[in-house]
């Protein structure tokens, strides 16, 4: 693979913002998955010391009432198999992204009928394009870089509460990157820890209730600096245990306002929502080292828009 | 950990064969999975040498109609996310064994009320004992063997036919095992490739429907010696491309001749079932290496009997 | 409306028997339920003269396991109501046809890709023609003639199984039918009292288990003398408590040898299958009246194939 | 059976307004619908003059977004039935009251773990109690007699707009009850038409979400002076084309700010919500008769908590 262009020579997009299409061909479904090459395989297997694994992903049934009110949690039934005295099990309303979860590069578009690398709304809808079994048959395999908000913004002696619409800068992000002691390589997968999942979890239901009103999480900030950033980056994919990634609820009307348009739709990122970091941010703060072999493999699910990650990070 | 006794130093079990409980504690709900320790992930980490990337998990609705007719494949629906152009996505009737699946340790019991480690059913249809969450926070990470039974047969010049009931022997694991040049060691992944998936997904649908009446899958055979050979083997997982590891229809009234009830009522072995190994065995007959590292990230489903394995290997 | 034509006035259809189509106009997705016109109503309200209630549903989770094993019973969940002390609920895995049920018009065709009045199977998948909604919106209202099967062969002594496949022919219908002392009018309701919903729910699941694979249900018997009979009664509609309303299993490569291609897909006529009428049958034998009011009302399901009668007979 | 006692001869509640448990017998389940005696079935069936049917439900996908967030339109899948060119269905996802519906008496409860008759939380939610089965097994049939709330306001030339929470006073049905020429006779069943639902129909989904966030929706006043009211007719349910039969959002915290704590909990009556009633109002403003035969048969639903209406006036 040739080299990435940078965010400045990439052409510049009709609502704002610039155009990661046609990249890795026109008919590319796979997005900036492509850059886990064997070869970035192997630099990230260099990066397991211990043994020690983290699963990264929360309970499919932990993030009730949903802050989506259009998603829920899975339904759940245990039957007893035919025959014999053991059990079956079947899940109902088992929505994808209720739980820990990536965004297909079906999930969101640049513009209404403008998905990422020029796909239609019917492309996505019937299956054609851009859905999550791209990646499962890719497979999701490279280092992560894990980007402590919590414990910078700590270190900064910044207030910071998860339960709110906080925007994290670029500048903060590089505050964070910088204490990990980091250097961005091309396909990185981007790790941003916010608190917000364990926050979350602790709250009485009534709290957690009124998220479904306001949308109030934390999240990177929109606006083109943070495009240009996470470009030249080229990271692959960013993961955080917030709501949306980005900070919500994010200004919907214009793609650089709303970076679920410019990263899924324009640069075909991999966003990963409300993972579980906690065990691994709080064991990267104990030993210093916040790179990782990551592994994630998502269902194979043709048409699928979503799936949890089924992830592991080893260190 | 200390060393696995032998099968012959294993208790006998009140209804034929022997007994694995207690081996791990009292509580234990992880079973042979607890062999996955630190030191064997970075045992199995040495193997990979290309970056190479192997999926094993078929499409959720690959295996229609179902062989077992009291599953069935999910139900899709692509739904517009509200308030954006955009998609979400729910299933219903899914089930976690309707295709490439694990079989968790709350599946099927040594005896009527009596799964692995003393478990009643009443633990395991509750979800406080057995079910697949433990191994979703333990994480499935070791070295793969694969015993490839199409091409070991092929070369002995015996005839073989996939959609039969096939039973491969000790025997004849032990010939797949020698052929692909590898000692067994504990903790290791046995892949038994059988080439009944492929078979299968080749068949049209009058062919496949006759299967949820006979259930004639191929597998390994049942008895006193297959459980003494795995057991002694100290592997902690056997997964394949058949309906069910085991030989099917099974003799299920006694202990011995349903391999379910010893390896994971007693055992406390993880079946793998309907995995797609076709193109990992063509790689390693191609290169002639049949170890590799192995990852699998189950979903964290509280309570689940089985899930999707969610599998990667890597070369 | 006009008088119907005989059946041997009737054009011949292309794969045996003749054609209804097109009597009610080329746009009906009613068929033979126009028959229940107002004045038809009038005629059977006289029939009430002890406001004695008959519901006609059995349970919806009553047929398990089910006898086509491509359905089952609904999957039911109690759920908290938001914000208050008290219950909603929902079911997943809800078949309309898999307790007491209407067939819509859109369930069988008389031929591939030919449905009720020349619909395509396009036409019905996608909800434009023939499906149940067309009922619930007009109304199931009319005369109900019960012709008790199990009561009509005790008194001629002819040994009877419910369990097997029993076909009833003509001449049983006419013995029945006199034993009422009913004459059939346009727009009846024929009530065939098979016994056979009672039976099942009297066997252990093993029995009924078998049924899925045998479908040796009880029925009218096929052929073009029951064509011929049940179109010159001119009754809208034909409900029984077995499985097809037909013996089963069909001849399903002959228009004449399935009755269900030439009931539902040329007459238009209403079958119910698996209702309940145990107890209105009891009470015909009781006061020697078999002819009552009968409502039923689908569910308003637009683009459903089948629904639960929500049937009742009052007398 | 005796005559029931007046409002103000039933003992006192222990949160406000007065009890009607044990009327019906200590074990009873069926509560106000108990009034429905042949002799009041038979008394409504002289109310049918012309045979003209008024189907009462509206369709199960009509109301989405969902008023109620926690519930939602069915998901429906048409399938190939096994064997033939014809069709199943099958639904997930449906809730009894995403649509025209009855609440069971296991709905809402007078207080916490106090439903009617003294049923606990446990009895309702294991189906032991108050489900809708009961209502099933019984049938509804009997008098309806609309209350036209629309039309008499319109009379009386008072300012009305159905999207709002417009409360109907005792003094403001009593005026639709004169302009009706009925008076109330034990057993009725009240329609009361707000004019709700078609307005509902004709927003813009813009409009009606808004409607999960405010609950803005007309129907009868809360209070004592309403429970008296209606005690006192002794009418057995009442059904409306609104949100909830009365006036929403209520004062959840009192029993007798939340009718549903009342008449539910305590009188066992049978409340049926956006029933479309549209129709059925339209004709009894033109031929000016407001009575007419009703009847309803609820899904046979073990342990249901809810039910369409499956319900037809019959003028």
């Amino acid at each position: 693979m040739t080299e990435l262009p940078s965010y400045d020579q990439l052409p510049p997009a009709p609502e704002g913002g610039r155009s990661g299409w046609g990249i890795f061909g026109a008919q590319d479904n796979v997005g900036l998955i492509n850059l886990l090459t064997p070869e970035r395989v192997l630099d990230a297997v260099r990066l397991i010391r211990r043994g020690a694994l983290f699963p990264l992903d929360a309970p499919l049934d932990a993030f009730t009432p949903p802050i989506a009110a259009t998603r829920g949690i899975p339904r759940h039934h245990v039957l007893h198999a035919a025959g014999t005295f053991g059990f079956d099990d079947v899940y109902d309303n088992f929505f994808p992204q209720g739980s820990s979860q990536w965004d297909s590069l079906g999930h969101v578009g640049y513009a209404p009928d403008a998905f990422y690398n020029g796909a239609t709304e019917d492309d996505v809808a019937t299956g054609r394009r851009n859905t999550i079994e791209h990646w499962a048959r890719h497979g999701i395999v490279g280092r992560g870089v894990v980007l402590d908000m919590v414990r910078t913004l700590a270190e900064e002696e910044r207030p910071y509460d998860p339960g709110t619409s906080t925007a994290f800068s670029v500048e903060d992000l590089e505050l964070a990157r910088r204490r990990s002691g980091v250097e961005f390589r091309p396909g990185d997968i981007l790790i941003v820890h916010t608190g917000f999942a364990s926050w979350y979890l602790g709250q009485p239901m009534g709290v957690r209730a009124q998220l479904s009103r306001t949308y109030a999480t934390p999240g990177i900030a929109p606006g083109e600096e943070m495009c240009r950033y996470l470009w030249d980056a080229h990271v692959c994919a960013v993961a955080s245990d917030t709501f949306a990634v980005e900070v919500f609820p994010p200004e919907r009307g214009t793609a650089l306002g709303f970076l679920h348009r410019m990263l899924i739709g324009q640069f075909g990122m991999a966003l990963g929502e409300l993972w579980w970091t906690e065990d691994l941010a709080a064991d990267c703060a104990e030993d210093g080292i916040y790179e990782m072999f990551l592994v994630s493999v998502p269902l194979n699910a043709p048409g699928g828009i979503g799936s949890p990650p089924n992830a592991l990070a080893i260190k």
